[in-house]
């Protein structure tokens, strides 16, 4: 690793690969013991050398929260893709492009956005009905039942679309802050489509339920209504995950490499080149010191990164933050020097980034 | 401006080219009626085409705060280029290219810091000192005239250092909410730096004191006894600078263009493509609607877009973004049409979409 870090000079996102591939493999295990189809979604890394690593152990069918990742991973080989995301008409032709060459996914929530889809539509594809499972944010909700059965008969009896299956996200497990919260949310996601579930599956048997968030991907181990799940930042995991309680902190895959700018000790200081446009914005109320932060430092081994201490990324300008070093960090940094970040939120912050370093010296890129 | 809008299919950054070249040109007015220098701040728009600009207009100096940007605009033409970032002697092989080429400068704040830089510049570049006038985040302080000597002397004893001048940056502006409060900060900064000038001239009588940021330099005056200002964000201003009180919303020249995908009208919410990816995550407290907002949301007209009404992003996901809609504009939007909202952050939100598109159809790149 330190041979690795001598070559930077500007702020870098780490990967360890190893922890990555073993991300990977557990949530594999998971759900092949879970006995659930897996389509992980690439929306954290989209990266197609990441994705290789998928394909190596086996998975053949993804998730991505855009047109562009949707166009990219079928440029490298991906052929069934869920673009997850309500369906956006604006991008018609680019839709149609797609379905004529890979098993393609669409989201709706709606009869009449449905319905503007399929009439413009000139290749197969696969159509979902969006659930809300009491997120709140889109979908129909788990219980209203005229609205799924109208949509539901809209879809099986369009000639083009193949009406697949059910799509949800329980995005409030990102709220959970301990596995009882999670299982909560998880128990109660479960029981909202069963529901669904009971009145769809007698007059469509073969239909696919789809859920997955990372906290409940990571932590639960039976999925059942369910028949796939898809998480997508257990890839890399993140400070965020270790406080929901999806994983700890010797899961997180990656870390940014700054430099260290300037030293004000006095105040328990230091500044590092690395900022909003590096870190994005997401910050997280750590729990062990007590503090809402932006990311904890690590320290550089051999062969990996240290378990965080008590100094912390405590403020970001676009290009500069601020680090607070704890008492015992006090001395340990010099102008010139680097600093290893652990991120708050690995998503945003790879988005950010636009590429990966691996502690071998490896340049891995993601889209474009 | 309609005929433009027809084209969009995704999340896309509008520039109205007209209103950003009415902030150059009445910022350019300002700092000759102040008789200060002007190296306007590029970070904002990081783009050789609206920096060719402020070069039509007279301008030849500017303002970075990387690198990578000093490097992306010395290779547009730019010969003189001040990198207003601690100096990142990690760089140094880059740093000593980029000397070679242009009219180099660099800021350091700390003796050995400097002392290592010069050691291993082999160009002459001009050098500053970065001074704190109670911002808090990097320089000397003000008043530390012990350390401000030493550092001078150093400076001007090196054979290729250029002792330039002192840098600083009122970041703590960004805190007011008026132009009283803007006044203030401006009235004691010049005062804190009135004592280091005072320090520092009868020794080295040349120098540059340069301060800049865009609420001072938007609503103040005077700037004596600063010689230049480099303020950057005011070349497309945002709604963090409306709140501020540094312009007036019809003087913000971007806004972003986003595809509604759901509509909750129940819920007075409607779901666009436009998240964190696209927006980053800046909010600002909208005094007017009473609400902290990601976003405010505008109406398209022939030639420019409306004032804001009380609909507003609410919320962020990776690629959703929430919209309130206010009861007034229930009903105004269906699935597939285009929605305008004003960022809270130019620089964030430029810096991820990584491009503009004009209102007569052109796109304007920024650094790749």
């Amino acid at each position: 690793m330190q041979s690795v870090l001598q070559k930077v000079s500007a702020p870098t996102l780490l990967l360890d690969e190893r922890k990555c591939l073993d991300n990977i493999t557990k949530m594999i295990q998971k759900s092949r013991l879970a006995r659930v189809g897996f389509r992980p979604h690439f929306k954290t890394h989209v990266s197609a050398a990441i994705g290789q690593q998928f394909k190596k152990l086996g998975v053949d069918s993804i998730c991505v929260s855009s047109l562009k990742m949707a166009e990219y991973f079928s440029g490298n080989g991906w052929t069934d893709i869920l673009l997850a995301f309500p369906v956006n008409i604006r991008e018609i032709s680019a839709l149609n492009k797609l379905a004529s060459r890979v098993k393609l996914g669409l989201l709706v929530e709606q009869r009449s956005v449905f319905q503007d889809l399929d009439r413009h539509m000139s290749a197969a594809y696969n159509c979902f009905i969006k659930v809300d499972l009491s997120y709140g944010r889109t979908g129909v909700s788990w219980h209203d039942n005229e609205k799924l059965l109208d949509l539901a008969k809209c879809l099986h009896d369009s000639s083009l679309a193949n009406f697949a299956g059910t799509i949800s996200h329980a995005g409030h497990s990102y709220q959970c802050r301990s596995e009882a919260e999670i299982s909560e949310i998880h128990r109660s996601s479960l029981e909202q489509l069963a529901s669904v579930k009971n009145l769809l599956s007698p007059i469509y048997p073969e239909l696919t339920y789809s859920v997955g968030d990372t906290p409940t991907c990571s932590t639960m181990s039976h999925f059942s209504p369910a028949t796939e799940i898809r998480p997508g930042n257990f890839v890399f995991y993140d400070l965020t995950q270790v406080e929901i309680g999806s994983c700890v902190e010797e899961e997180v895959a990656v870390v940014m490499a700054c430099p260290v700018v300037a030293l004000h000790e006095d105040r328990s200081e230091l500044i590092i080149h690395g900022g909003k446009v590096h870190f994005a914005q997401d910050s997280v109320y750590h729990r062990r010191i007590d503090k809402q932060v932006y990311g904890m430092v690590v320290q550089s081994e051999s062969e990996q990164w240290s378990a965080s201490g008590k100094s912390y990324l405590k403020k970001l300008s676009q290009e500069h933050g601020t680090v607070h070093l704890a008492d015992e960090d006090i001395g340990k940094y010099q102008v010139g020097d680097l600093i290893l970040i652990l991120p708050v939120h690995s998503c945003t912050c790879a988005n950010l980034m636009g590429e990966y370093l691996t502690l071998n010296g490896k340049l891995i890129k993601r889209m474009g």
